[in-house]
């Protein structure tokens, strides 16, 4: 299935995309500070709306801070969450505006001129730190890690507990680590092409 | 910049991230409809919440269809959509869950014991496609373009122009192309990783 169309090599296409899959378990194995670094090294440099860069992310590692994580998600995600040896709590900072001189050099006043009423800040935040996200679970995959992303959690209360203060909202949690034993479902399918794409 | 932690080879870490670049002006050559189905084979396997891959996509190539899309676009974006050969518009399907007995066969009861409230299938629709947005991003670099996203339109109408009857919204316009003359800004600067990530 690669492609003479994509310039990545087959190792890199399955590593990020063709056979990079869920993992729902994972091995003890430690993932170090220094490999997340590296993912957000990497990461940081893809493209958000007047480079707003609104995602902000909790590691999750110690078994205090676990203590108080598992609760908060759902039922079926919370064996995962505790069983993974880290999980990132990625949320949207809806006051990512403050920063935006200095994020966006070539036209400061963007900060007033778009984002000074509230409705338009947040639907801005909430998309960026999306894509945001999107990039951050294909750095988790190279740096040769697993991801178990989860919408599935109580969004108020994470938030609360670890982003205080009401300026964020967490959006999903990722587990991360070594995929462990049956660490993921059959493979799901995707729609086809035809389904997705309209051409006018 | 490289890093020993990453998998990608250098070229592939320059191409997807750390020079790739969003592009403000395009040259005339055209994209090819196979070279978007050969990004889309490829991104098609990153992750949504129980596989709902609400993501669709209005692919605008000709004329006629790009003299409707640019008045629809903000002042400063209208110039760079007219002048790229191809321009995607992608939106959220907010009925994703009729199909999601299909792509998530391991729980076809999702549909309805998840996503039957339009408040949470909203949602999560546009959590998921805006997710599905940052993986066809770096998938229109995979396949060698460069991509200039813009959040910058008259979202209601673009909405209702290329995805009538209601049940759709388009949250991103991305140019694609080669990238022509003068196409971008200096490079920006990124939050320095203490100022993204907090550990617990």
């Amino acid at each position: 299935m690669s492609s003479n169309h994509v310039l990545l090599d087959d190792k890199t296409q399955k590593l990020l995309f063709r056979e990079a899959r869920t993992a729902n378990t994972f091995t003890a194995e430690p993932v170090g500070e220094e490999q997340i670094q590296a993912l957000y090294d990497l990461v940081k440099w893809a493209p958000t709306s007047f480079n707003q860069q609104p995602v902000r992310v909790a590691l999750i590692r110690s078994e205090e801070a676990k203590s108080r994580l598992v609760p908060l998600m759902w039922d079926t995600n919370q064996g995962k969450t505790a069983g993974a040896p880290l999980n990132a709590v990625l949320a949207a900072d809806l006051e990512f505006h403050e920063n935006l001189p200095e994020q966006f050099p070539v036209f400061p006043q963007a900060k007033d001129v778009f984002f000074a009423e509230e409705e338009a800040r947040v639907e801005s935040a909430l998309l960026n730190a999306t894509l945001q996200i999107g990039y951050f679970i294909l750095g988790v995959r190279a740096v040769g890690l697993a991801a178990g992303p989860m919408s599935g959690f109580y969004a108020d209360k994470v938030s609360e507990e670890f982003f205080p203060g009401g300026r964020h909202r967490a959006l999903l949690v990722v587990n991360i680590g070594k995929p462990g034993p049956d660490a993921w479902y059959d493979r799901m399918p995707r729609l086809a092409y035809d389904r997705v794409f309209t051409s006018h």
